[in-house]
């Protein structure tokens, strides 16, 4: 028989499979539906794996960053996914995912839900280095997929450039390089009329 | 000016965005649509997160095969998804693969497409011991995926256990616990009826 402690890893595989049904705001590139936090999660975990020498702080660890990005979005399978510009969304979001990874980190064994919630908790705080590279790269892949994507998942939010660069703009501190990339991304996407005028 | 590196990078990076529209047999948890290959690479990347202790040959470098598995579907973006069991599809598979896997990593600067290219090449060898134990996880989150959605994705297909055994057998080489859980999963499917009889 099989050890116990694959038993309740098998248990969290299976439980997060729904990350691949919570959907985001973005769409996916031919537009036919919203993209998925599962979907979002293996891409940024890539830009982790590819951009990271344009980490500003040079103690930033690779696999952290990966595993941290993962890991990132799994709270959502009971929390849902919170639109970063929804104001009120966001005043309970922190309790309510709290409350989701103590029962979907708890499935696994306690060695494992000890790490995993610990690295969950280091992202959400952003205040190493490797958490804030992690949200950098985060924060930086809806606003390429707005471009991408012709703005058509985010119209319907009507959003700024100022309310985008105030979320944003964090980025510069994980990563000049990023940061420019990024802002010349904004800029082609308001030139494209993707964002709502000031 | 950002460099020429982050230029290629981000071209790349891009251009994948079109993996989360290439779609699998299996279907998602909800049975809504068919899941693809982006949150499919997410799903079995954290597989191997979780699951490294129970590798036969203790060499397995996680972080190696994490890549291998962010990777490894990359060039289906342009080769598409092929069927395990087509066997018609199965035949220029590696012909159209080898071809994808040159424009899609000749996209990336030099070193990293290089990096990327060898580690895809290993993993499509199933040689190492990490290449083999990232197929053995590729290949064992389907058939639990079988189970979680009541067969729906595969039932047009027909297979019989028979059919899955041939082709999933390997993974105890890989790890004989996983494949316990697997065999395991599989009889729990066959009684429910979700693979044709012999």
């Amino acid at each position: 028989m099989y050890p116990e402690s694959l038993a309740r890893q098998m248990a969290f595989i299976c439980e997060i499979e729904k990350l691949k049904t919570v959907y985001r705001q973005n769409l996916v590139i031919d537009q036919s539906r919203q993209e998925n936090s599962a979907e979002h999660s293996w891409h940024i975990a890539l830009m982790a794996l590819l951009l990271a020498e344009h980490a500003a702080d040079s103690r930033v660890d690779v696999l952290r960053v990966v595993k941290m990005l993962l890991v990132h979005d799994i709270v959502e399978v009971d929390a849902g996914d919170t639109f970063l510009y929804d104001e009120k969304g966001c005043l309970d979001k922190a309790e309510r995912e709290t409350r989701a990874a103590n029962r979907l980190f708890g499935l696994l064994p306690d060695n494992q839900r000890d790490e995993l919630l610990s690295l969950w908790r280091e992202f959400d705080a952003r205040e190493t280095p490797d958490a804030l590279f992690a949200a950098a790269l985060d924060n930086m892949q809806p606003v390429v997929n707005h471009y991408l994507t012709e703005g058509s998942g985010i119209h319907k939010h009507h959003l700024t450039v100022s309310q985008i660069l105030e979320k944003k703009s964090f980025i510069g501190s994980a990563s000049p390089e990023l940061w420019e990339y990024t802002r010349e991304v904004i800029g082609k996407s308001e030139k494209k009329g993707f964002y709502r005028p000031e």
